[in-house]
């Protein structure tokens, strides 16, 4: 497995490091944020668009291609890169954290997890093997351990189970795993119990993966918990290697989690919410819905360079969102794609220059959340 | 008003020409078609791909931007150029055809016709004088007179009544014209009936309007008797003039009139037909619904190098249609629209080199109709 990541630069007054992750295809930096592209596309972005704002990696759900067109299809085409004319790198997640949160009727076994479609209720079975030859088959970079994902609240006993089902299927995911190329990463688990999670560390630590994730985060816990979580869990994972906090999130969670050390990071946040008029700009949300900006002649942010705000008005958009004009769904993507890219950026150099600290200041000054 | 045509070349064996149109904000070369543009977009694109893709003119919809935004709304935003970010020239419609085709409860007049909005059922009432006026509001380059257009079949005393009233209001608009900037082009009415149609060209090409439309047609005349009323129309308008078959079409039958002597195309086909998964190749259309491309690595258009065929399958494609992803949409209506606009580049370079009547043969047997 040829995961390779230095570490360039480090913060002085956090734990903020900025990097490189390489592999056979290519490297892109970090502190990164990975934009989603659930069906084997980022929702509403050509990739040429993606590039252009300078993403070098992007995740696929497994769950999803798995279930449609299928992996086989995929890896017929010459895997998932080629398929969606996608240059840059492509992580996988391991299908996990959808079967927990969108499937009907699964049941888990220390063997396997076995679930039915959400799409036509088709009754299917995913072992930690399984999850790695479908991510083979895909192609990604970075592929993911099969993990069990425990929601919020849960009992002790259950996120005690899901600890030990993890470092099972970890140990499994490693044995099965038979391509070279690029690698996998384990994942943390333990709620939010400092002392389960420093258990999941240890045991998922001790195993060699290039990387180190912090899972079962994003489940329901609010803000507060998911940043004591973040706190506990960054420093239980080796320095040397990369850390994915799964699933988070807005800008505000991000730079707090850069600042424990994480590396990085996905969500559907700013693509999600631009399909539903909501922007992210260098003064805090904005929901272009409002009647205030139905006359209202300014770009979304005024210190936004992006295609967007370079051409278009917050008058416009509001009219393109209340007509339900695709390119009200596209642009206001772009946007906060953008957003997301400038704000991993200005992290980079705010770490290089060693005042990461006063970025995190700024922005919460800001109105960044 | 000025709305200059210049004819730069005319094809040997046909009535083909090719030429410039040119106003103030300026020019565009034909014959041209120009993509609709109907709520101040072009469904699925960016105006900078338009631009890209060598679109000099696009079609505004007065009839929908009237009921949204609003006219004053668009004024006060600077004109529709700057509220849709489009740096080419624009052509509206006098929203007419929309009253006739979608609108409830409409009651004609020679004072105007009224009608119920499609939206919300709020009444409305349009003259011609409105019709200019919304218009001029909007900034468009060119703008179209209210007419009345009847639907195929009709009686000949309605068609009669229409291309009176067509006259009439062909007058009324020149004489409350009080924009100087580009211009205003009258429509020849007369439904499928030749003398009608000669009865109308004669009265409406006895105003001095800088270019000429055919309209009443694509009214559900099928394909030919619409060839039949385009080879009977297109003669009465005067040579020196810019001619455009309003609502037309298929590939096949714009070359046909491009070889009666018609300069301009608009058409909802390209980009309404992508988004039902439908693709214009240089073999004929392409389905993508169909379950034998779920494999197929190829581009939809081997011979085609638009962003689409240069990057996504024909498996992609279909993928993507089939899990409604924006991109299936935006994809195909690049696609579409690039096919038209290099059709329309081929048209205009084989008139320069006067052999016309070929292309329209090849196109046939290519299966282009």
């Amino acid at each position: 497995m040829t995961v390779r990541f230095t570490v360039e630069a480090r913060d002085g007054g956090t734990e903020a490091r900025a990097g490189v992750i390489a592999t056979e295809r290519g490297s892109f930096r970090t502190p990164a944020f990975l934009p989603v592209g659930t069906a084997a596309a980022v929702k509403g972005v050509w990739p040429g668009q993606l590039r252009d704002m300078g993403y070098g990696c992007i995740l696929g759900n497994t769950y999803h291609l798995y279930l449609r067109p299928g992996a086989g299809r995929i890896r017929g085409q010459g895997g998932l890169h080629r398929f969606m004319g996608w240059e840059g790198l492509i992580l996988t997640d391991s299908g996990g954290f959808q079967i927990f949160s969108m499937s009907a009727l699964r049941k888990v076994s220390d063997e396997a997890v076995a679930f039915r479609s959400h799409v036509d209720g088709s009754l299917h079975t995913l072992t930690p093997e399984l999850a790695v030859e479908v991510q083979e088959a895909l192609g990604s970079d970075i592929r993911m351990v099969l993990d069990e994902c425990v929601e919020y609240p849960a009992d002790r006993k259950e996120v005690e189970d899901a600890v030990r089902r993890t470092t099972l299927w970890a140990r499994r995911s490693l044995a099965a795993a038979t391509l070279s190329d690029g690698g996998m990463f384990g994942i943390v688990q333990g709620g939010m119990h400092p002392d389960l999670r420093r258990r999941s560390a240890e045991e998922i630590c001790s195993l060699p993966f290039p990387g180190y994730a912090i899972g079962g985060v994003s489940v329901g816990e609010g803000k507060e918990l998911l940043r004591e979580t973040v706190s506990v869990s960054a420093p239980l994972l080796p320095r040397e290697k990369p850390r994915y906090l799964m699933g988070v999130g807005t800008p505000g969670d991000i730079l707090f989690a850069v600042s424990r050390g994480v590396d990085l990071f996905d969500c559907v946040l700013p693509t999600r919410n631009a399909r539903n008029g909501m922007m992210f700009t260098s003064e805090g949300a904005m929901s272009i819905k409002q009647a205030r900006y139905a006359d209202d002649p300014l770009p979304p942010d005024a210190r936004c360079g992006c295609p967007t705000c370079r051409s278009f008005s917050r008058a416009y958009l509001r009219h393109l969102y209340r007509q339900r004009e695709m390119l009200a769904s596209m642009a206001m993507t772009v946007h906060n794609l953008h957003f997301y890219a400038k704000l991993m950026e200005r992290a980079r150099e705010a770490i290089s220059r060693g005042n990461f600290g006063e970025l995190v200041k700024e922005s919460a000054v800001s109105g960044i959340d």
